[in-house]
């Protein structure tokens, strides 16, 4: 298996940079997406326009015209969907942000600081229900099926999570079963749509879904490790909200693992209660080395995901997705 | 133009009378619906089973499944379709009941009193993204761009409603146009989607639609009536939320309309501070007989539904959707 992490760090620069190869696509499924969110009543044009500022990084859509780029050509069906995928999750990010009482999401207000709650689950629903309609505008059922069972899966990963808040007994294995659910399933489903888009064989459809699925764990642990040793300034987010939720993340989980006895309940209690949980976790982050141990997690899938192209025929697409498990775990944002 | 108020009440006994002809394909929508919301993780199925619990008069598949037998044979299709349109209405239902902070639904808890507004909205969202799933197994397009247009209009006009609270100024028209989106959509989609599939000629299409669009407006004004008028036991759900809201509805915006000078501004102050709004809205309400002026608006809305389907063939099912619209005026429910 291949080794991605060589302890360098990297930027958002360097992600424009990897985004190179599909930079006019790109901008042309980003104007898709700007085109699509408008509206005639300007009460919701100005919350769907600013929802539409939220997302960041573009991943999964540069998932998925990186994926049709590596098979082929990036064809009009590809920018509609990149959009869609985008906008699927700048969604779920809006309702996500409801959930965590997220007040800063890339640097600017959440939409539930902005305006309530009450108007983000609205915005939220808008946003699904408008990139299920751009994706029926394709001729064929493949898309709505695609999307809709993935954004389902992303919904049950949520609910999942959701109600495991407060176990503290949750098992490893179950929270990679929740992230796979809530995050990988959409970049897995990027990647499909990208290589069945594209005309490819069955077996490489699967083979960019594995992929996918992969980079999304890899995502997802870096997320967690992040939330709760990672900057804010830097991040541009609220972070610290999983150990508040009492959300079982792989960091928490870790530490619980280290911990035994009086000292263990210590820690329960001090969550529970919601006193000082951040600062004695911060401390024993360092002293069991968790940092390291989700790092080394997070690699196994960022490996595996690299791993999954292997026979997959040199180009300069290739080469970068081969290269985006590197920069996902090594993000500082 | 048909005149369809006698003045007669109608009771929920009397609805399940009208279904009478569609009786063994509700039940057969209804098996779909409860087998589609199923899943294997114990905390997820405990919530779409209890979400699936809090539709009540089961309207949007009744006009879908009353439309196609009107025009010929209920076929598979179309009991896909009547599960897929009352989980979307679910959906909407389970974060309704997050906007209005209600407790009660149905005579049931509602979703955010029995778990709490988070839990709530992955439900809303685990509703929606499965019935666009539903939707896309069908073997065209069209029932996902016909349901993904109409959703999103839903939420458009239910955005415009939230941002339309306070606004005290809001015309009769805006507020037609409004529930029109917000209700008469879903309701012209199920029409819609009962005559499609069908293989009716696009002008019955349009006929259909026209149909479900006008008794939903009306079915909306009684609703809002009920808000202001009703009796929470026999309704079954919170009431009095849209005054507390400031929410401009007809009732209020009659009221409004009849008001003039010190006495407005006294009523629009007493909304605003949420002190005793409900009981001099009540006592208004009676003087200026807005109750009756609500009744006769949703009359014009079911004539005209009645009118649309003028120039239909009659049989069993046509002659229960020209009374439907009845129903829906003389509802206490």
């Amino acid at each position: 298996m291949s080794q991605v992490v060589n302890g360098t760090d990297v930027s958002p620069d360097h992600l424009k940079a990897l985004y190179a190869p599909i930079d006019v696509e790109l901008t042309q499924s980003e104007e898709i997406l700007q085109r699509e969110l408008r509206n005639e009543h300007a009460a919701v044009d100005e919350m769907v326009r600013y929802g539409c500022l939220l997302g960041g990084k573009r991943l999964r859509p540069a998932l998925l015209l990186l994926t049709a780029k590596a098979l082929g050509v990036i064809t009009a069906d590809h920018l509609t969907l990149a959009a869609v995928v985008e906008m699927i999750h700048t969604a779920t990010l809006v309702h996500d942000d409801i959930l965590d009482d997220a007040v800063l999401r890339r640097h600017m207000d959440t939409c539930n600081a902005r305006w309530d709650n009450e108007a983000s689950v609205l915005l939220g629903d808008y946003l699904f229900t408008h990139s299920f309609y751009l994706a029926s505008t394709l001729d064929s059922t493949y898309a709505c099926r695609t999307i809709g069972k993935a954004t389902n899966v992303v919904c049950e990963g949520e609910l999942r999570q959701i109600r495991s808040c407060n176990n503290f007994e949750l098992g490893e294995e179950e929270y990679l079963e929740i992230i796979e659910a809530k995050t990988a399933s959409l970049c897995a489903c990027a990647c499909r749509l990208g290589a069945y888009y594209a005309d490819a064989s069955t077996e490489y459809v699967e083979v960019f879904s594995e992929y996918g699925r992969n980079l999304g764990i890899a995502f997802q642990i870096i997320d967690d490790l992040l939330d709760v040793a990672g900057n804010e300034s830097s991040v541009g987010k609220s972070l610290g909200t999983d150990l508040e939720k009492q959300k079982p993340t792989l960091p928490l989980l870790h530490v619980l693992s280290c911990l035994k006895g009086t000292e263990r309940t210590e820690f329960v209690n001090a969550l529970v209660e919601g006193s000082n949980g951040h600062e004695i976790m911060k401390s024993y982050l360092q002293r069991f080395q968790s940092r390291a141990y989700c790092l080394e997690k997070a690699n196994v899938y960022a490996s595996r995901a690299v791993s999954a192209l292997a026979d997959l025929s040199d180009n300069e697409a290739t080469r970068i997705l081969l290269q985006l498990p590197e920069f996902v775990i090594h993000r500082s944002h």
